[in-house]
């Protein structure tokens, strides 16, 4: 009650829900700035990692790069957006992967050590999958990620594998879908969807205005 | 030989190839700017009006607006992007609609009244289904939309069902396919290709400096 409107107005503007599949190369790009572009707005995200593989089989949609023709331009716009968007981006060997390992990894790490701890983690799988070239479908290497987070790898390697958190994973790409989520990334705010990082401008202008 | 340097070098730059299908709102959004945007940077536009279906057919899509979940987010999606970019847009009643017509009688009145024509009829084809609620599907509207514009509407409507146009449009998709174009709108120029109005951005930085 003793803090000034402005903070406390700043407390009470709802968080941004970031969806991504750690397999996306447009959900990394949206990974290095989604942070930013809240704080500019004082706003907070909750990263939500989901799978798209289930989201697709709703949508019968099938990964970009699967697709004909659209799979050889998809690989080509992923280093031609990386760079006109400055993003540090390297072509993975491996790809697509499955990403339920890592997504359980992050959720995991929420549950024990917090959110802000799991979007630091989130971060530094993406840059090892799409900056170093480190297959995150691997959990040995999500360990590996994780040991040098100072994460409890003993923990984590249980956590990946227990009941639980596959159960609650089912539940976090359940609710996704249920919110009209059928992509990555995707972004609701205020009760407003975006799909893409192609949005981000219309989302950047949503978050000034209010509406666009 | 006696033009100076500057005057040549505009004709020597190659023009942008720009496919649109007719039903394709993004081709509209896109349409509305490629003109704009290639005399900017000194270039001309070649309009090409393809069909989506025989290319979705081969890339295993299906038109946007019929994909579960993603279809409702698309109809909003329309509206938000025309408010952001500020185009006219009312969502027509009729939607998808079969583009046959429409592309065949740009078509002809390329092969007749020459490309500038042509390119004035496409914009006034677009603005017709998505501004005015007019159903292109339908040739009498065609007929109509040519009549305003001084195009003879005897030989169009002759021209909308003659084998030499129907073959011209089915070699036209063919190409394009064949040049990796597989959805609208999709910009060829100087071999780099751009599918999407929000790629504009990136092919306004291609023009500018010849890479990205």
């Amino acid at each position: 009650m003793f803090l000034p409107f402005h903070t406390r107005y700043k407390k009470m503007a709802a968080a941004i829900d970031f969806y991504f599949d750690f397999s996306s190369p447009y959900g990394y790009f949206a990974a290095t700035h989604i942070d930013e572009l809240a704080a500019k707005y004082q706003r907070d995200v909750e990263w939500h990692p989901i799978l798209l593989g289930p989201v697709f089989k709703t949508t019968g949609s099938a990964p970009l790069a699967q697709v004909p023709i659209k799979g050889d331009y998809s690989f080509h716009d992923f280093e031609r957006s990386a760079r006109f968007h400055g993003i540090p981006y390297k072509r993975p060997g491996a790809f697509p992967i499955s990403t339920q390992a890592a997504a359980r990894a992050v959720l995991w790490v929420r549950g024990k050590q917090g959110e802000d701890k799991a979007i630091k983690f989130a971060k530094q799988i993406y840059k090892a999958y799409f900056v170093d070239g480190i297959n995150i479908g691997e959990p040995m290497h999500l360990l590996e990620i994780g040991h040098h987070s100072g994460i409890d790898t003993t923990g984590l390697s249980d956590g990946i594998n227990s009941q639980p958190i596959k159960n609650q994973l089912k539940a976090e790409v359940d609710l996704a879908m249920a919110r009209g989520v059928f992509g990555s990334p995707f972004v609701i705010v205020d009760g407003e969807s975006f799909w893409g990082f192609d949005r981000f401008d219309q989302l950047e202008a949503f978050l000034r205005d209010g509406k666009i």
